[in-house]
Protein backbone atom coordinates (compact mmCIF):
# COMPACT_ATOMS: atom_id res chain seq x y z
CA UNK A 1 0.00 0.00 0.00
CA UNK A 2 1.55 3.17 -0.66
CA UNK A 3 4.02 2.20 -3.30
CA UNK A 4 5.50 5.38 -5.13
CA UNK A 5 6.19 4.26 -8.57
CA UNK A 6 3.39 2.03 -9.78
CA UNK A 7 2.71 1.82 -13.56
CA UNK A 8 -0.96 2.69 -14.25
CA UNK A 9 -1.86 -1.26 -15.02
CA UNK A 10 -0.61 -2.01 -11.36
CA UNK A 11 -3.28 0.37 -9.89
CA UNK A 12 -5.88 -1.16 -11.91
CA UNK A 13 -4.95 -4.08 -11.37
CA UNK A 14 -5.11 -3.38 -7.13
CA UNK A 15 -8.58 -0.96 -8.02
CA UNK A 16 -10.05 -4.62 -9.61
CA UNK A 17 -9.33 -6.71 -6.73
CA UNK A 18 -10.38 -4.74 -4.18
CA UNK A 19 -14.04 -4.16 -6.10
CA UNK A 20 -13.72 -7.82 -6.27
CA UNK A 21 -12.72 -8.30 -2.54
CA UNK A 22 -15.27 -5.78 -1.29
CA UNK A 23 -18.38 -7.71 -3.19
CA UNK A 24 -17.33 -11.12 -1.79
CA UNK A 25 -16.80 -10.06 1.38
CA UNK A 26 -20.25 -8.23 1.39
CA UNK A 27 -22.12 -11.14 0.16
CA UNK A 28 -20.27 -13.96 1.25
CA UNK A 29 -19.03 -12.88 4.70
CA UNK A 30 -15.07 -13.05 5.57
CA UNK A 31 -14.95 -16.58 6.23
CA UNK A 32 -16.97 -17.18 3.20
CA UNK A 33 -15.08 -15.07 0.73
CA UNK A 34 -11.89 -17.17 -0.31
CA UNK A 35 -8.83 -15.32 -2.08
CA UNK A 36 -9.55 -17.55 -4.37
CA UNK A 37 -12.33 -16.38 -5.38
CA UNK A 38 -11.94 -12.71 -5.09
CA UNK A 39 -8.73 -13.50 -7.79
CA UNK A 40 -11.84 -15.01 -9.88
CA UNK A 41 -14.21 -12.10 -9.60
CA UNK A 42 -10.66 -9.72 -10.62
CA UNK A 43 -9.71 -12.02 -13.26
CA UNK A 44 -6.49 -12.22 -11.58
CA UNK A 45 -4.67 -15.26 -10.45
CA UNK A 46 -4.70 -15.56 -6.52
CA UNK A 47 -0.96 -15.30 -6.39
CA UNK A 48 -1.50 -11.57 -7.33
CA UNK A 49 -4.20 -10.98 -4.39
CA UNK A 50 -0.99 -12.25 -1.87
CA UNK A 51 1.52 -10.04 -3.75
CA UNK A 52 -0.10 -7.22 -3.24
CA UNK A 53 -2.32 -7.45 -0.11
CA UNK A 54 -0.30 -10.39 2.13
CA UNK A 55 -2.84 -12.40 3.82
CA UNK A 56 -6.68 -12.32 3.57
CA UNK A 57 -6.79 -10.45 6.45
CA UNK A 58 -4.96 -7.05 5.42
CA UNK A 59 -6.79 -7.57 1.95
CA UNK A 60 -9.93 -7.41 4.20
CA UNK A 61 -8.74 -4.07 6.29
CA UNK A 62 -7.37 -2.60 2.98
CA UNK A 63 -10.93 -3.02 0.96
CA UNK A 64 -12.80 -1.44 4.38
CA UNK A 65 -10.27 1.38 3.94
CA UNK A 66 -9.84 0.79 7.74
CA UNK A 67 -7.86 3.22 9.49
CA UNK A 68 -6.48 0.69 12.09
CA UNK A 69 -7.05 -2.78 13.19
CA UNK A 70 -9.13 -3.43 16.36
CA UNK A 71 -7.50 -7.01 16.46
CA UNK A 72 -4.59 -5.12 16.94
CA UNK A 73 -6.48 -2.25 19.94
CA UNK A 74 -8.53 -4.91 21.71
CA UNK A 75 -5.66 -7.12 23.25
CA UNK A 76 -4.84 -4.88 25.92
CA UNK A 77 -8.80 -3.65 26.10
CA UNK A 78 -9.81 -7.62 26.85
CA UNK A 79 -6.19 -8.48 28.91
CA UNK A 80 -8.44 -7.30 32.02
CA UNK A 81 -11.46 -9.42 31.89
CA UNK A 82 -14.59 -8.09 32.64
CA UNK A 83 -13.79 -5.64 35.74
CA UNK A 84 -14.15 -2.59 34.28
CA UNK A 85 -13.94 -3.53 30.52
CA UNK A 86 -16.61 -1.13 29.18
CA UNK A 87 -14.76 2.20 30.07
CA UNK A 88 -11.45 0.72 28.27
CA UNK A 89 -13.21 -0.12 25.44
CA UNK A 90 -14.71 3.19 25.24
CA UNK A 91 -11.31 4.72 26.26
CA UNK A 92 -9.56 2.80 23.12
CA UNK A 93 -12.63 3.80 20.74
CA UNK A 94 -11.68 7.50 21.41
CA UNK A 95 -8.49 7.25 21.56
CA UNK A 96 -8.19 6.45 17.92
CA UNK A 97 -11.45 8.52 16.80
CA UNK A 98 -10.21 11.30 18.53
CA UNK A 99 -6.44 11.08 16.53
CA UNK A 100 -5.45 11.74 12.91
CA UNK A 101 -7.25 8.07 12.12
CA UNK A 102 -10.31 9.25 13.38
CA UNK A 103 -11.41 11.57 10.12
CA UNK A 104 -10.87 8.46 7.87
CA UNK A 105 -12.83 6.48 10.29
CA UNK A 106 -15.71 8.81 9.38
CA UNK A 107 -14.78 8.76 5.46
CA UNK A 108 -15.92 4.92 6.52
CA UNK A 109 -19.19 5.51 8.15
CA UNK A 110 -20.59 7.74 5.93
CA UNK A 111 -19.58 5.51 2.83
CA UNK A 112 -21.33 2.18 4.97
CA UNK A 113 -24.39 4.59 5.56
CA UNK A 114 -24.77 5.50 1.55
CA UNK A 115 -23.67 2.33 0.21
CA UNK A 116 -25.12 -0.84 0.69
CA UNK A 117 -22.16 -3.42 -0.12
CA UNK A 118 -19.84 -1.00 2.21
CA UNK A 119 -22.58 -1.46 4.71
CA UNK A 120 -22.83 -5.30 4.56
CA UNK A 121 -19.06 -5.19 4.78
CA UNK A 122 -18.53 -2.79 8.01
CA UNK A 123 -21.31 -5.50 9.22
CA UNK A 124 -18.79 -8.06 8.36
CA UNK A 125 -15.83 -5.89 9.96
CA UNK A 126 -17.75 -5.38 13.45
CA UNK A 127 -18.59 -9.21 13.61
CA UNK A 128 -15.07 -10.13 12.76
CA UNK A 129 -12.63 -8.00 13.83
CA UNK A 130 -14.24 -6.79 17.10
CA UNK A 131 -17.52 -8.45 18.48
CA UNK A 132 -16.27 -12.18 18.23
CA UNK A 133 -13.00 -10.97 19.32
CA UNK A 134 -14.92 -9.12 22.62
CA UNK A 135 -16.63 -12.16 23.28
CA UNK A 136 -14.29 -14.91 23.07
CA UNK A 137 -12.15 -12.42 24.58
CA UNK A 138 -14.06 -12.08 27.62
CA UNK A 139 -15.40 -15.54 27.36
CA UNK A 140 -19.13 -14.85 27.58
CA UNK A 141 -21.98 -16.90 27.34
CA UNK A 142 -22.12 -17.73 23.52
CA UNK A 143 -26.13 -17.75 23.87
CA UNK A 144 -26.05 -14.12 25.17
CA UNK A 145 -23.13 -12.80 23.20
CA UNK A 146 -24.45 -12.01 20.55
CA UNK A 147 -27.13 -10.02 22.55
CA UNK A 148 -24.39 -8.58 24.40
CA UNK A 149 -22.42 -7.35 21.52
CA UNK A 150 -24.63 -5.68 19.38
CA UNK A 151 -26.35 -3.46 22.44
CA UNK A 152 -22.24 -2.28 23.14
CA UNK A 153 -22.31 -1.75 19.32
CA UNK A 154 -25.63 0.56 19.02
CA UNK A 155 -24.09 2.46 22.38
CA UNK A 156 -20.60 2.92 20.13
CA UNK A 157 -22.22 3.77 16.74
CA UNK A 158 -24.24 6.40 18.82
CA UNK A 159 -20.99 7.91 20.39
CA UNK A 160 -19.35 8.21 16.68
CA UNK A 161 -22.70 9.67 15.73
CA UNK A 162 -23.03 11.93 18.07
CA UNK A 163 -19.32 12.91 18.65
CA UNK A 164 -18.19 13.09 15.33
CA UNK A 165 -20.87 13.22 12.30
CA UNK A 166 -24.01 14.76 13.38
CA UNK A 167 -21.57 16.35 16.31
CA UNK A 168 -24.13 17.36 19.10
CA UNK A 169 -22.37 19.68 21.79
CA UNK A 170 -21.47 19.11 24.68
CA UNK A 171 -20.27 14.97 23.81
CA UNK A 172 -19.17 16.65 20.37
CA UNK A 173 -16.23 18.52 22.69
CA UNK A 174 -16.24 16.81 25.84
CA UNK A 175 -12.46 15.63 27.23
CA UNK A 176 -12.61 11.93 26.26
CA UNK A 177 -12.09 10.97 30.01
CA UNK A 178 -15.91 12.50 30.56
CA UNK A 179 -17.39 10.62 28.32
CA UNK A 180 -15.78 7.37 29.65
CA UNK A 181 -16.88 7.77 32.92
CA UNK A 182 -20.42 8.86 31.34
CA UNK A 183 -20.84 5.81 28.70
CA UNK A 184 -18.18 3.49 29.82
CA UNK A 185 -20.93 2.14 32.73
CA UNK A 186 -23.85 1.92 29.54
CA UNK A 187 -21.04 -0.20 27.68
CA UNK A 188 -20.01 -2.21 31.35
CA UNK A 189 -23.54 -3.50 31.92
CA UNK A 190 -24.39 -4.54 28.18
CA UNK A 191 -21.17 -6.60 28.43
CA UNK A 192 -21.20 -7.80 32.21
CA UNK A 193 -24.61 -6.71 33.62
CA UNK A 194 -27.62 -8.94 34.76
CA UNK A 195 -29.87 -8.71 31.38
CA UNK A 196 -33.04 -9.95 30.85
CA UNK A 197 -32.35 -11.99 27.17
CA UNK A 198 -35.33 -13.52 24.78
CA UNK A 199 -34.08 -16.72 23.65
CA UNK A 200 -31.77 -15.92 20.44
CA UNK A 201 -32.13 -19.92 18.96
CA UNK A 202 -35.59 -18.91 17.69
CA UNK A 203 -34.68 -15.98 15.73
CA UNK A 204 -31.66 -15.65 12.86
CA UNK B 1 -47.70 19.01 0.08
CA UNK B 2 -49.31 16.42 -2.21
CA UNK B 3 -51.56 18.40 -3.86
CA UNK B 4 -51.78 17.17 -7.48
CA UNK B 5 -52.52 19.41 -10.66
CA UNK B 6 -49.02 21.21 -10.08
CA UNK B 7 -47.66 23.25 -12.73
CA UNK B 8 -44.05 23.14 -13.27
CA UNK B 9 -43.45 26.83 -11.63
CA UNK B 10 -45.03 26.02 -8.80
CA UNK B 11 -43.18 22.73 -8.51
CA UNK B 12 -40.08 25.09 -9.12
CA UNK B 13 -41.37 27.56 -6.58
CA UNK B 14 -41.32 25.06 -3.69
CA UNK B 15 -38.08 23.99 -4.61
CA UNK B 16 -36.15 27.23 -4.26
CA UNK B 17 -37.93 27.73 -1.30
CA UNK B 18 -37.18 24.10 0.71
CA UNK B 19 -33.77 24.64 -0.95
CA UNK B 20 -33.48 28.45 0.58
CA UNK B 21 -34.90 27.62 3.58
CA UNK B 22 -32.18 24.12 4.16
CA UNK B 23 -29.62 26.15 3.59
CA UNK B 24 -31.08 29.37 5.82
CA UNK B 25 -31.67 26.80 9.12
CA UNK B 26 -28.42 25.14 8.61
CA UNK B 27 -26.25 28.16 8.93
CA UNK B 28 -28.51 29.96 11.62
CA UNK B 29 -30.75 27.15 13.27
CA UNK B 30 -33.75 27.39 13.85
CA UNK B 31 -34.88 30.27 15.72
CA UNK B 32 -32.30 32.42 13.18
CA UNK B 33 -33.77 31.32 10.23
CA UNK B 34 -36.56 33.99 9.48
CA UNK B 35 -39.24 33.50 6.74
CA UNK B 36 -38.07 36.78 5.54
CA UNK B 37 -34.68 35.49 5.39
CA UNK B 38 -35.60 32.13 3.67
CA UNK B 39 -38.10 33.84 0.97
CA UNK B 40 -35.08 36.85 0.00
CA UNK B 41 -32.55 33.53 -0.88
CA UNK B 42 -35.50 32.02 -3.26
CA UNK B 43 -36.21 35.18 -4.71
CA UNK B 44 -40.05 35.10 -3.38
CA UNK B 45 -42.35 36.90 -1.11
CA UNK B 46 -43.01 35.76 2.17
CA UNK B 47 -46.38 35.26 1.43
CA UNK B 48 -45.81 32.85 -1.05
CA UNK B 49 -43.57 30.92 1.63
CA UNK B 50 -46.53 30.81 4.00
CA UNK B 51 -48.73 30.09 1.12
CA UNK B 52 -46.75 26.91 -0.13
CA UNK B 53 -45.70 25.24 3.50
CA UNK B 54 -47.89 27.59 6.25
CA UNK B 55 -46.04 28.25 9.37
CA UNK B 56 -41.97 28.45 10.33
CA UNK B 57 -42.28 25.16 11.88
CA UNK B 58 -44.26 23.65 9.02
CA UNK B 59 -41.53 24.31 6.43
CA UNK B 60 -38.60 23.04 8.66
CA UNK B 61 -40.87 19.57 9.02
CA UNK B 62 -41.32 19.73 4.97
CA UNK B 63 -37.32 21.11 4.82
CA UNK B 64 -36.28 18.23 6.32
CA UNK B 65 -38.59 15.56 4.54
CA UNK B 66 -39.57 14.40 8.39
CA UNK B 67 -41.60 11.48 8.23
CA UNK B 68 -43.26 12.76 11.65
CA UNK B 69 -42.96 15.77 14.19
CA UNK B 70 -41.31 14.38 17.30
CA UNK B 71 -43.16 17.15 19.06
CA UNK B 72 -46.42 15.52 18.62
CA UNK B 73 -45.16 12.26 19.53
CA UNK B 74 -42.62 13.38 22.45
CA UNK B 75 -46.24 14.79 25.48
CA UNK B 76 -47.31 11.47 26.21
CA UNK B 77 -43.95 10.45 26.80
CA UNK B 78 -42.85 13.28 29.17
CA UNK B 79 -46.26 13.24 30.26
CA UNK B 80 -45.67 10.39 32.80
CA UNK B 81 -42.42 12.45 34.37
CA UNK B 82 -39.01 10.84 34.73
CA UNK B 83 -40.47 7.73 36.38
CA UNK B 84 -39.90 5.05 33.01
CA UNK B 85 -39.07 7.98 30.65
CA UNK B 86 -36.15 5.50 29.27
CA UNK B 87 -38.41 2.89 28.54
CA UNK B 88 -41.45 5.20 27.06
CA UNK B 89 -38.46 7.17 24.36
CA UNK B 90 -37.62 3.92 23.49
CA UNK B 91 -40.79 2.21 22.67
CA UNK B 92 -41.79 5.35 20.92
CA UNK B 93 -38.91 6.07 19.01
CA UNK B 94 -39.20 2.27 17.99
CA UNK B 95 -43.10 2.46 17.27
CA UNK B 96 -42.02 5.28 14.44
CA UNK B 97 -38.48 3.48 12.99
CA UNK B 98 -40.69 0.18 12.90
CA UNK B 99 -43.43 1.63 10.86
CA UNK B 100 -43.84 2.37 7.56
CA UNK B 101 -42.57 6.07 8.70
CA UNK B 102 -39.27 4.07 9.18
CA UNK B 103 -37.84 3.95 5.58
CA UNK B 104 -38.28 7.82 5.75
CA UNK B 105 -36.36 8.29 8.72
CA UNK B 106 -33.40 6.19 7.49
CA UNK B 107 -33.30 8.26 3.86
CA UNK B 108 -33.18 11.13 6.60
CA UNK B 109 -30.33 9.80 8.23
CA UNK B 110 -28.65 8.21 4.98
CA UNK B 111 -28.52 12.30 3.61
CA UNK B 112 -27.18 13.57 7.11
CA UNK B 113 -24.64 11.34 7.19
CA UNK B 114 -23.52 12.43 3.61
CA UNK B 115 -24.30 15.67 3.52
CA UNK B 116 -22.84 18.62 5.78
CA UNK B 117 -25.95 21.16 5.17
CA UNK B 118 -28.41 18.31 5.77
CA UNK B 119 -26.52 17.34 9.22
CA UNK B 120 -26.50 20.86 10.40
CA UNK B 121 -30.16 20.94 9.63
CA UNK B 122 -30.88 17.50 11.46
CA UNK B 123 -28.79 18.71 14.47
CA UNK B 124 -30.49 22.16 15.01
CA UNK B 125 -33.98 19.59 14.22
CA UNK B 126 -32.96 17.03 17.38
CA UNK B 127 -32.00 19.96 19.42
CA UNK B 128 -35.63 21.78 18.63
CA UNK B 129 -37.80 19.35 18.18
CA UNK B 130 -36.59 16.67 20.51
CA UNK B 131 -33.65 17.95 23.18
CA UNK B 132 -34.80 20.97 23.77
CA UNK B 133 -38.57 19.36 24.51
CA UNK B 134 -37.66 17.05 26.65
CA UNK B 135 -35.04 18.78 28.76
CA UNK B 136 -38.21 21.34 29.19
CA UNK B 137 -40.60 18.53 30.08
CA UNK B 138 -38.67 17.00 32.81
CA UNK B 139 -38.05 20.33 34.27
CA UNK B 140 -34.42 18.67 34.14
CA UNK B 141 -31.61 20.79 36.02
CA UNK B 142 -30.24 23.19 32.93
CA UNK B 143 -26.83 23.14 33.90
CA UNK B 144 -26.94 19.36 32.96
CA UNK B 145 -29.94 18.72 30.57
CA UNK B 146 -28.08 19.42 27.26
CA UNK B 147 -25.22 16.44 28.74
CA UNK B 148 -27.83 14.03 29.47
CA UNK B 149 -29.87 14.51 26.66
CA UNK B 150 -26.86 14.87 24.00
CA UNK B 151 -25.99 11.08 26.08
CA UNK B 152 -29.90 10.08 25.06
CA UNK B 153 -28.89 11.23 21.74
CA UNK B 154 -26.16 8.87 21.54
CA UNK B 155 -27.87 5.44 22.79
CA UNK B 156 -30.49 6.33 20.07
CA UNK B 157 -28.60 7.34 17.28
CA UNK B 158 -26.38 4.03 18.01
CA UNK B 159 -29.98 1.92 18.10
CA UNK B 160 -30.98 3.79 14.77
CA UNK B 161 -27.59 2.65 13.10
CA UNK B 162 -27.36 -0.67 13.94
CA UNK B 163 -31.46 -1.43 14.08
CA UNK B 164 -32.17 -0.02 10.64
CA UNK B 165 -28.81 0.75 9.03
CA UNK B 166 -25.80 -1.30 9.57
CA UNK B 167 -28.59 -4.08 10.74
CA UNK B 168 -26.29 -5.46 13.24
CA UNK B 169 -28.38 -9.15 14.71
CA UNK B 170 -30.00 -9.52 16.78
CA UNK B 171 -30.93 -6.07 17.69
CA UNK B 172 -31.70 -5.74 13.98
CA UNK B 173 -34.88 -8.32 14.54
CA UNK B 174 -35.58 -8.17 17.77
CA UNK B 175 -38.94 -7.76 19.27
CA UNK B 176 -39.49 -3.83 20.30
CA UNK B 177 -40.13 -4.87 23.53
CA UNK B 178 -37.08 -6.66 23.98
CA UNK B 179 -35.01 -4.05 23.41
CA UNK B 180 -37.06 -1.73 25.48
CA UNK B 181 -36.20 -3.51 28.35
CA UNK B 182 -32.42 -3.85 27.04
CA UNK B 183 -31.47 -0.23 26.23
CA UNK B 184 -34.71 1.46 28.21
CA UNK B 185 -32.48 1.48 31.54
CA UNK B 186 -29.43 3.24 29.51
CA UNK B 187 -31.67 6.35 28.65
CA UNK B 188 -33.09 6.57 32.08
CA UNK B 189 -29.75 6.68 33.55
CA UNK B 190 -28.91 9.19 30.81
CA UNK B 191 -31.59 11.52 32.02
CA UNK B 192 -32.30 10.90 35.84
CA UNK B 193 -29.31 9.18 36.68
CA UNK B 194 -26.29 9.98 39.16
CA UNK B 195 -23.58 11.65 36.49
CA UNK B 196 -20.49 13.59 37.21
CA UNK B 197 -20.95 16.26 34.97
CA UNK B 198 -18.27 18.57 34.13
CA UNK B 199 -18.79 21.98 34.40
CA UNK B 200 -20.08 22.90 30.95
CA UNK B 201 -19.76 26.81 30.80
CA UNK B 202 -16.41 26.81 30.23
CA UNK B 203 -17.13 25.11 26.61
CA UNK B 204 -18.93 25.97 24.00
Amino acid sequence: MGRTGRRPGQQDTREAILAASREAFAERGYDGASIRLIAAGAGVDPALVHHYFGTKDQLFLAAMQAPMDPAELLPPVLAGGVDGVGERLVRTMLGVWDSPAGSAAVALVRSAVSNELIAKMLREFIFNRILRRVAKGLDLDPAESRYRVSLVASQMAGLIMVRYIIKIEPLASAPPETIVELIGPTVQRYIAGELAFPPVSGRK
